[in-house]
């Protein structure tokens, strides 16, 4: 266990990755309510929404509203998706503390996807950057379909690291490497990290999984013992995949909280806290949330 | 990567642990159907029934129909439970290739679900391995509640150690160090086994895992780290838990396949065939199986 990082820190998703996913349009008051939850499960990084079109991603028209609703708490990072200059000014009049941008490591995606290629991607990516830097708000990036794309099949692996390190050298401070449907194995993490650290540091990558197959804690096992320290989850597992309807979606916060309790990390999140903010969305979303601790723990609740 | 073992093995256990906990009665005839899909799925170990009290486990009070009605397939060994001597008889009678005995680490689990103390368990485990030596049939250990016990909380792993030496000194040729509650991470996974290792080989440990709180993928990563190199497994992840009704129950064989092909090690064992299995056991049992692998080929089904 000598490899594993010293602190992990997790990225709560849900209200972002995870409620886009969902069919089920949730309130803005409903939204805000989630985020506060999950500010007082003791997340320090919360992606709250989206500065996306709002007829491309209806749940997330609403960002602005959200931002200027929620509650503060000292010390989390509020955080937003934007594609493009137009979103990084509607972050920005929210307050929004950091940004995110999310081209894709396959071609066919991105063009699906965003509607780009993979260079215009990066092009809009470098602007925001500039931009946001400007503005003093740090930019976090996503690599999207890093370990698989829905229409090319396998991701090469040496693009991603290349990928990687451009989004790098535009300043974003981390990159998310992401498993955008799920298809990853222990073997595809060690490679693919393997084949990225070989142009950056391991402090500058995050994994962002999901667990369309059942592999998302494996993986991020397997990141741990590759020395990644920084991991995206939802909570309750919230978010389907888009690409394969009824599927699992995001990691789920709560497997990971009761891994990491497991190893002995204290990340500051607590179980009972993430398991509250999944109970006030599930019967918004229409459809038991897939994390399999907190349906242990809903168990456990009925049974008490 | 260079600990892992050269080769896996699976055991299929859904007829037996996965059928044993759900609600709904399954005819015989459906449960001869299950268990050949598995056999064609390529499985070489499959865990068929259990020849217990027919009023403490109705589910398996047909095990002698069943194993009756079964086509067995060369080199696939069909196994059942056995508490006592009147269970290998029956077990005998129904020409079972393999039967398994299933003490506990926990005195208080025991009691409850053995209506024994360990010590007593032992020495029933003790006269059904002599008798089954005179009979030549070989005989596996499960040890339940090796990670944790439902009433007395954390497991002792040097008892657990020291009761695992026990069974092999019995004549047991493998000790399958069992979840029963799915309480186990990968930290604890090492522990046991490294307690464990101290006694015995490697070459003669299973691990038998539950699912309850997302962790039964990521324990067996933890485990082939080890050098285990058998691992219980249940189709569509078929089987609740008793002490928590409602919560995920065996690992999912489809997730084991996933992750075992992932990784490169060939067991056999086909996804598809799996799946197969799942898709005739699914609409009896009642509810949908919570395999994400088996819920992810079911939505792409869906889908196409």
């Amino acid at each position: 266990m000598t490899s594993l990082p010293a602190r992990v820190r997790i990225v709560e998703v849900g209200p972002r990755d995870g409620l886009q996913n969902e069919p089920a349009i949730i309130s803005t008051a409903d939204k805000i309510a989630f985020v506060n939850h999950l500010s007082e499960a003791g997340h320090t990084t919360i992606e709250v929404s989206a500065f996306v079109s709002p007829k491309w991603v209806p749940q997330m028209a609403d960002a602005a509203e959200v931002f200027a609703g929620i509650t503060r708490h000292p010390g989390v990072r509020y955080t937003a998706l934007v594609p493009n200059l137009q979103g990084l000014a509607r972050a920005r009049d929210a307050h929004v503390d950091e940004v995110a941008v999310f081209p894709a490591a396959s071609d066919t995606f991105s063009r699906r996807n965003l509607n780009q290629t993979i260079d215009e991607a990066l092009a809009q990516a470098t602007q925001v950057c500039r931009e946001a830097h400007a503005m003093q708000v740090p930019v976090r990036a996503y690599l999207s379909t890093s370990f698989g794309c829905p229409f090319e099949g396998p991701v090469d692996s040496s693009r991603v690291a290349e990928l990687c390190a451009r989004l790098i050298d535009l300043g974003t401070y981390e990159v998310a490497i992401s498993d955008t449907i799920g298809v990853a194995h222990p073997a595809q993490v060690a490679d693919v990290l393997g084949h990225v650290s070989t142009r950056l540091p391991v402090s500058k990558l995050a994994l962002h999984l999901h667990d369309t197959r059942g592999t998302a804690l494996v993986n991020v096992y397997a990141g741990l013992q590759a020395g990644v320290a920084v991991f995206d989850a939802s909570a309750g597992g919230l978010g389907g995949c888009p690409y394969a309807p009824g599927a699992t979606g995001n990691l789920a916060t709560e497997d990971l909280v009761y891994l990491l309790d497991g190893l002995g990390f204290s990340t500051g999140v607590q179980l009972e806290g993430v398991a509250t903010a999944s109970r006030t969305i599930e019967p918004l979303v229409g459809h038991p949330l897939p994390s399999r601790m907190f349906r242990a723990l809903q168990a456990t609740r009925v049974r008490a």
